[in-house]
C-alpha cells in the first residue's frame, strides 16, 4: 500500500489547480470485495485531511460527501476554483474545528476526483472502465472508507457526519461498524431510496443514456462528453434539492434580462437561466459514468433489507450517539423518513437525538447557511466530546 | 369557413384507424390574431361532439383536455386505440350525460392531433413549420375554441370544464368572455405558473432539444424523430402527475420481473420499466414541438398580469358559476394555488364553490376513477342545468 501524494487524477475533467490532496492505494495484498461479488484491487482513495490526530487517534471526524460532492470539504476545489463546499463549517475556530479534530474527508468509491471510478484506466484494456466498472453500493463506498480509516491507524472514530448519500454511509458505518463510530451525524438521507428519489434517479440516467456521445458509456474512447444528457439529469436533480416555496421566493416569474415575454424558447425565466446554469457548470467538475454509479449507490440502500426487513436491527447493540437532522421543508428526505431512522435507532435502544430544522430551503439546506444546524452540530460534537473524554 | 370531414390529419404520428372528428378550417376571412401578434390564417382545429344540441342552443358542454389530452374525450384514441381520456365520464347516461348535453372538445392551438400546430405543413415552405410556428398561449388556445363554437352557432356555453392546463383554459374563457360561460368547473390548476412548474417544463424543452433528432425543430425535413429525448421529457414530467406516497405504494422498491438486484443499469425496479413505459409509449402519441410549444404556453399562463398583476381583476362582474376542485396530494397544481382562485372569485363578488378531494393519487387524480370528483361534476351540473332551466 503506497501513499502516492500530489496530483493523481488518471482522468482528470479539467487540469486541477492544485494538490488534489493524498492518494493511497489500497486493496494491494487484499482486494476489496464489493457487494457484487466483484473485487478491485488495487484501487486508489483520494482524500484531504485537515488538523492534527491527537496521540491516541480519538479525535477524527470522518466527512462522507453526497452525491456531487467531493473531498475538498474545506479546501478550494481544484477544477471549479470555488470554496470547499462546506468551507463554512469546517476550519481552525470554526463549527468543525481542525484546531480540535482531525478531519478527514475522501471521494467516495466510483467518483470521480481520483478515487477509483468508471472513468479510470482498466489496466487491462488500458482504456477507461466505463460501464465495465462493477457497481458499487453505498455499503462499498464504506468498505472503501474503512481501509482507508485503517491506514490512518484509526480504530474508532469520534463521529461520522454526512448529508443525503453522506447520511446513508454515516448509517451503514454505524450498521457495518458499530464499536469504531464513537458519534453518528447522518442529515437530511433516508434508509432506503424511496419509488419517487428511484424515479427521478431513473430520469436523469435515461438523459445521459440518450445522449449519442454517451456511446453505451465509452466516451473516452470516443474522445466525446456526454454534456447534453449528463446536464438535463443535473437540471431535473436540482430542481428536487430546492424547495417549491423557496423557489417561488428566489425566482417566482421572474424574467431573466429582459422587459417582457420573447414567445420563443430561449430562458424567459430566471428559473431557466439558474438551472441552464447549473446544467452547464456540473458538466465541467462531473462526470457522466461517475453520475449514473452514484446515483444507482444510492437507488440500491436499502439499510432494512440486510437486517430481515427490520431497520432496528442494523442498529441492535450499538452504543454509538447520534443526532439526527432533518429539515422541513426537504422533500427528498422529508422529516417523516429521517423519523424511521429515529424511531428504529429507539427501538434498538441506541442514544439518540433528532432535531427538525425549520427552513424552506429544501434538500440543500443541509448545505447552507443554516445557523440551527450549526448550532446543533456544535452541541453536539460538545457533548459527545465530553463523553469521550476529549479536550 | 369550410367543414372538412373526416379524417385530416396533415401529419399523422401514426395512421389513425379511425375517424378522427371533424375538422373546420377557420380564419379564412378573419384571422386569428394571437398575443405574439403573429396571425394564423386559415388554421384547422379538429373536435369531436357528442349528443345532440337542442333548440335553444343552451345545452352545449365544452371540455378542454390538459397538455398530453385531445379531442378524444369519451371515443376510442386513433393512434393508441385506447378508450377516450374521460371516457368514465362523458357518454349516455353517465356523469357528463350526452342525452342531455352537447359535448365539445377540440384539440388545443399548437396540438398535434389535427389542429394546427408546429407539425403542420407550412405552405409557403411546403415543410413542416417546426418552431417557424408562432408561440401561442392559453389565451390563443381559448381565441381558436370561441370562434370553433361561433362556427356551431352557439352563443353561450353552458359549461367550461377541464383540469390542468385544461383548467387554465377554462378560467381563460370566463376572463375573456364572461358572459358567454353560464358555469365553469377548473379543476386541478393554477392561474399561473409556478418556478417549480416552469423548472420541470424547462427541464423536458432542453431533454428534447438536447436529442440530436430534434434537429432544431425540423425533424420532419430530416425524417427523424426525437424520441428519445420526448421520453425522457415525459418521464421526467409524469414522476410530477404522481404523489409520493401513490409510488411508494404502488412501487416501493418492488423489483421488475427478478429476485435479486442486477448490479447493472436495466429497469431493476418497477418504477423504472414503469417510467421507461411511460415514456416509449408517450412517444408514439405526441409531437416532440408540441410538446415544447404546449409547456410554453401553460408557462406563460399568469392571468392576474393581464389585470394589473389582481387575479379578482379577471373575473369582475363575471356571473358565471363556479365549481373549483383540488386534490390533496397533488403538488403540481396544489391546494393552495386552487385557493388563490376561490378567493378572486370571492373578492370579485362571483359565485362560487370549491371543493378539496381527499386522494393520494396527486395531480392525474382527475383523470382517474375518483367518485368523489364525479359526485362533485354531478351535482354542480345538475345545479347548475336547473338554474338555467334545462331538463
Amino acid at each position: 500500500m503506497a501513499d502516492l501524494e500530489g496530483p493523481h487524477f488518471l482522468r482528470p475533467l479539467k487540469a486541477p489547480e492544485e494538490n488534489p490532496g493524498r492518494v493511497l492505494r489500497l486493496g494491494v495484498e487484499r482486494p476489496l470485495v464489493l457487494d457484487s461479488g466483484k473485487q478491485l484491487s488495487p484501487f486508489n482513495i483520494a482524500y484531504m485531511t485537515y488538523g492534527t490526530l491527537n496521540a491516541d487517534k480519538s479525535n477524527a471526524i470522518l466527512i462522507c460527501h453526497a452525491l456531487s460532492g467531493d473531498q475538498f470539504v474545506a479546501s478550494r476545489q481544484p477544477v471549479t476554483g470555488k470554496p470547499g463546499w462546506w468551507d463554512e463549517v469546517v476550519g481552525p475556530g470554526r463549527i468543525i474545528d481542525t484546531d480540535r479534530f482531525f478531519v478527514i474527508c475522501s471521494n467516495v468509491l466510483g467518483g470521480c476526483m481520483g478515487t477509483t471510478g468508471p472513468g479510470e484506466i482498466d489496466r487491462t484494456t488500458c482504456n477507461s472502465y466505463g460501464l465495465d466498472f462493477p457497481l458499487v453500493t453505498i455499503r462499498d463506498m464504506v468498505r472503501a472508507q474503512t481501509m482507508l480509516v485503517d491506514a490512518l491507524g484509526i480504530d474508532q472514530l469520534f463521529c461520522v457526519i454526512g448529508g443525503s448519500m453522506g447520511g446513508m454511509q454515516v448509517l451503514q458505518w454505524v450498521a457495518s461498524h458499530p464499536e469504531r463510530v464513537f458519534a453518528a451525524m447522518p442529515m437530511a438521507t433516508g434508509a432506503r431510496h424511496s419509488a419517487q428519489n428511484i424515479a427521478f434517479h431513473e430520469v436523469g440516467r435515461q438523459a445521459i443514456m440518450a445522449d449519442p456521445s454517451w456511446h453505451g458509456g465509452d466516451y473516452a474512447l470516443h474522445g466525446t462528453v456526454p454534456s447534453k444528457g449528463l446536464a438535463v439529469a443535473r437540471m431535473a436533480a436540482h430542481i428536487t434539492y430546492l424547495s417549491e416555496p423557496a423557489l417561488q421566493r428566489k425566482f417566482g416569474r421572474n424574467l431573466q434580462n429582459r422587459e417582457a415575454l420573447s414567445f420563443g424558447f430561449d430562458a424567459d425565466f430566471q428559473i431557466e437561466s439558474y438551472l441552464r446554469h447549473q446544467g452547464m457548470t456540473f458538466v465541467d467538475r462531473f462526470d457522466a459514468n461517475s453520475y449514473l454509479y452514484m446515483t444507482r449507490a444510492m437507488d440500491y440502500f436499502d439499510l432494512a433489507a440486510d437486517y430481515g426487513g427490520v431497520l432496528a436491527e442494523a442498529f441492535r447493540g450499538a452504543k454509538t450517539r447520534f443526532c439526527l437532522v432533518s429539515f422541513t421543508s426537504d422533500w427528498l428526505f422529508p422529516t417523516v423518513e429521517n423519523k424511521r431512522i429515529a424511531h428504529a435507532l429507539n427501538a434498538a435502544g441506541a442514544n439518540v437525538s433528532f432535531v427538525e430544522i425549520v427552513s424552506d430551503r429544501g434538500h440543500d439546506a443541509f448545505l447552507l447557511h443554516e445557523p440551527e444546524l450549526y448550532d446543533t452540530i456544535g452541541g453536539f460534537l460538545s457533548a459527545a466530546a465530553a463523553a469521550r473524554n476529549l479536550p
